[in-house]
């Protein structure tokens, strides 16, 4: 997948070198040779990676890094800092600061391509995610979405595969800050134990006996339940070949040994913030579609999901020369509850109503509420009679039990219907609300608590 | 990236042969040896896409391919035909049942995982709009969602990309069917073009003499505007290292000379149907979130998302040491409005005060209808005495100017208006609104069309 690279460094033959590199690879290049014009560019024009000289005049990599990382804007572009540095204390101020990988001056090749495809791919998987999140922003929508932000992970769930046990006892203990540690010790329960969930990350050997870690790693990204669940690999240093294999199949992050303590836990806590807020995100665009398609007060839906759920089904009805009817309803004198108990209690009568409906219709019914004291009830494959029938139970289940006020107090509460079906009349949804209405007006006009039917 | 491949076909040695192939790239494969069990297995543990047989007794390829992508739940999943045969007849048909490219038996390796990691990727840029839309239908929402149907397009416009003469008119005219063709004969404005945007699609030759298709292609790959745009490139036979190259950076499709009308027509459509389709998914998803936020009635934001915001106001305000005033309002004797003059005049009312309040606060300030008639302004950085300021300036600009009713008719109206701010207060969300509730109570008491401070 092409991206748009940044490239930033003080001294310009740097620069140049690593954009002559990237081009022949149809990477599409932008350049800056300071912090602040790093910036100002990434404000006009967001890369998709970029790639960060650490030592430079005036604002050092490190500061540039924190503050891409502290705006909703950029928080999500992948960083790599590239540095002449290389001493763990180094990358954990990198990591620290939210940078995602290391490369060493001079840049090699291969490494080079497989970092940066690598982490492209991943930011383009929850691009979506993330597009929609700052397009509401820049609506005016949402000035509070979540950001990436820096805060301490200290209670993460990690699954650590690694049958060295020394080994293993140092990583889970090196780990003990950031969380929770599951091991599994050769690796052959790995799958089982990702799958039965609530991970936050896997750490696997790639060095295992028993079992194949990068096959551990492809089953991980092909599963439903853990594709999204961040892998870190650690690997030894002669086996470039496989962690470039793992990069390739998904692996998010990598630690070769010797292992450093403080790079490890960094690493970590930098996979896991990702994922959280990732989750947070599809979290968010879950509750949005739910908010949007149903009534707050009484948990049905609402009234724009069934008007556009009600046109489908009459498109669907016309095609197949099935009758669909509707049930509108309106509870009658409801004014005078809620001018006697409260809005309080109007909403306590609304809820038990829908309830009501719900527990007195089919599946494959739909029960909306239509606004105020207004409900709908949409019936596919029904004839006029058969609605009858719905209609009239439903109005006795309202009449026979009065409705809960408070712990001491009921109240009588009837209901008006009015029932129009598609039968022998243009399926036009306004027309079949409007006679449905017109139904439920004479229902109210002969005296209430009563079932109408539209007539032809 | 890894991925879960399902290998279809009667003969079992061949799916053996796949399976093995697949397996040592670290591809998760499934097997299937008819087409009922092949869709019993998507059906059960989708995968991220189907090498299908054509030739099987039984269901045939063709009929298990038009049956994947008539589901919604599976219609997203890329389906690769793998034939003996091998004339444009037959792919058009596999191209017509929704199959996204084809292999011809024997299956050579770079051509097989080269396609197989390009569909895999493209699958994965829209996995998450798909997801929470089939999440949706599964909880019982949107029933009527988005499927990527076969119907007809004839109204696509396409930029097509050739700098041989003949060559492009033969492509421009067999592409009239399917819409509007825009030629560039050099490719020197191609990325102009597209990013001027509104292409449903963009064909691209690689051999053009003036400038580097491949780099074209990484270019739109790379920009915001043309992220999305679908690429078909036209090859040379003789050019595949350059085709595997376009597949790596993102191209969508391709053709390869000489070129039949008939495919290259069902291809160009199934790339439409694909953006369309994705397009469709993205404009759900924004919209949901609209509905989430805003009131239908008032454009202004609900209360829900007013709640949220403040909580995070209330966070910066405790940070950064500044005052937060809150103000709250509601119109006097509102439900006088609606029994005079019906709920579309009261509607119309409520319209009209939620743009005097939104011309009177500055951009900082957050407007939402609380509910009802009642409404809240949210004041970032504000003390009580510029809070007053603004409530008396939107108290005059209700009374003064009398509220359309309709076009003979007007109507007085007051708003009464309650203040509270978090100077010298926990910053907390309830006991905020509760201040400002109570203030407002008191300015209704007090007679009404006046502005409350809360006392400490
Ligand atoms: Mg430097
Ligand atoms: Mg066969």
């Amino acid at each position: 997948m092409s991206a748009r690279v940044l490239v930033v460094d003080d001294v310009l033959p740097n620069v140049k070198l690593l954009e002559a590199k990237l081009t022949s690879e149809y990477f599409d290049v932008l350049c800056a040779t300071s912090g602040e014009e790093a910036l100002s560019i990434i404000a006009r024009t967001p890369p998709d990676i970029i790639l960060l000289d650490v030592m430079m005049p005036g604002m050092d990599g490190f500061e540039v890094c924190r503050r891409i990382k502290a705006d909703p804007r950029s928080s999500h572009i992948p960083v790599i800092m590239v540095t002449a540095l290389d001493h763990p204390r180094d990358r954990v101020t990198g990591l620290e600061a939210g940078a995602d990988d290391f490369l060493t001056k001079p840049v090699h090749d291969v490494a080079l391509f497989a970092r940066v495809r690598s982490l492209v791919r991943l930011k383009m998987l929850t691009d979506e995610l993330v597009m929609r999140e700052v397009t509401s922003q820049s609506l005016g929508f949402r000035p509070d979405g979540p950001i990436m932000n820096a805060g301490e992970i200290e209670d993460a769930f990690i699954l650590l595969v690694e049958d060295q046990e020394r080994s293993a006892n140092r990583l889970a203990e090196a780990m003990i800050p950031v969380g929770r540690v599951e091991l599994d010790l050769t690796g052959e329960s790995a799958l089982e134990r990702a799958t039965a969930g609530g991970h936050d990350l896997v750490v696997i050997s790639l060095g295992l006996a028993a079992v194949d870690g990068l096959r551990i790693c492809s089953q991980l990204r092909s599963i439903e339940e853990t594709r999204h669940v961040p892998i870190l690999v650690i690997v030894d240093e002669s086996n470039s070949r496989e962690l470039m294999r793992g990069l390739e199949i998904g692996v998010n992050d990598y630690l070769v040994r010797p292992i450093d303590r403080n790079e490890l836990v960094a690493r970590v806590r930098t996979q896991v913030r990702r994922k959280r807020y990732a989750e947070q995100l599809r979290k968010t665009a879950h509750q949005n579609y739910r908010m949007a398609t149903t009534d707050a007060v009484t948990g049905l839906y609402n009234r724009h999901f069934m008007t556009s759920h009600l046109e489908t089904l009459l498109q669907n009805a016309e095609q197949s020369g099935r009758t669909l009817s509707v049930m509108m309803m309106d509870i009658d004198y409801f004014k005078r509850i809620n001018d006697s108990y409260g809005h309080a209690a109007g909403d306590q009568v609304l809820r038990d109503f829908a309830q009501r409906i719900s527990r007195n219709i089919r599946g494959i019914d739909l029960a909306a509420r239509f606004g105020g004291e207004e409900f709908v009830v949409i019936m596919p494959e029904t004839d006029t009679d058969f609605a009858v029938m719905v209609a009239e139970r439903l109005r006795a289940a309202i009449e026979q039990e009065p409705f809960h006020i408070n712990t001491t107090t009921s109240q009588a509460v009837t209901v008006s219907l009015g029932i129009a079906c598609t039968a022998g009349h243009p399926a036009s949804l306004e027309s079949l609300i409007a006679r449905a209405d017109a139904a439920l007006y004479q229902a109210k006009n002969e005296g209430r608590n009563r079932v109408v039917v539209a007539r032809d």
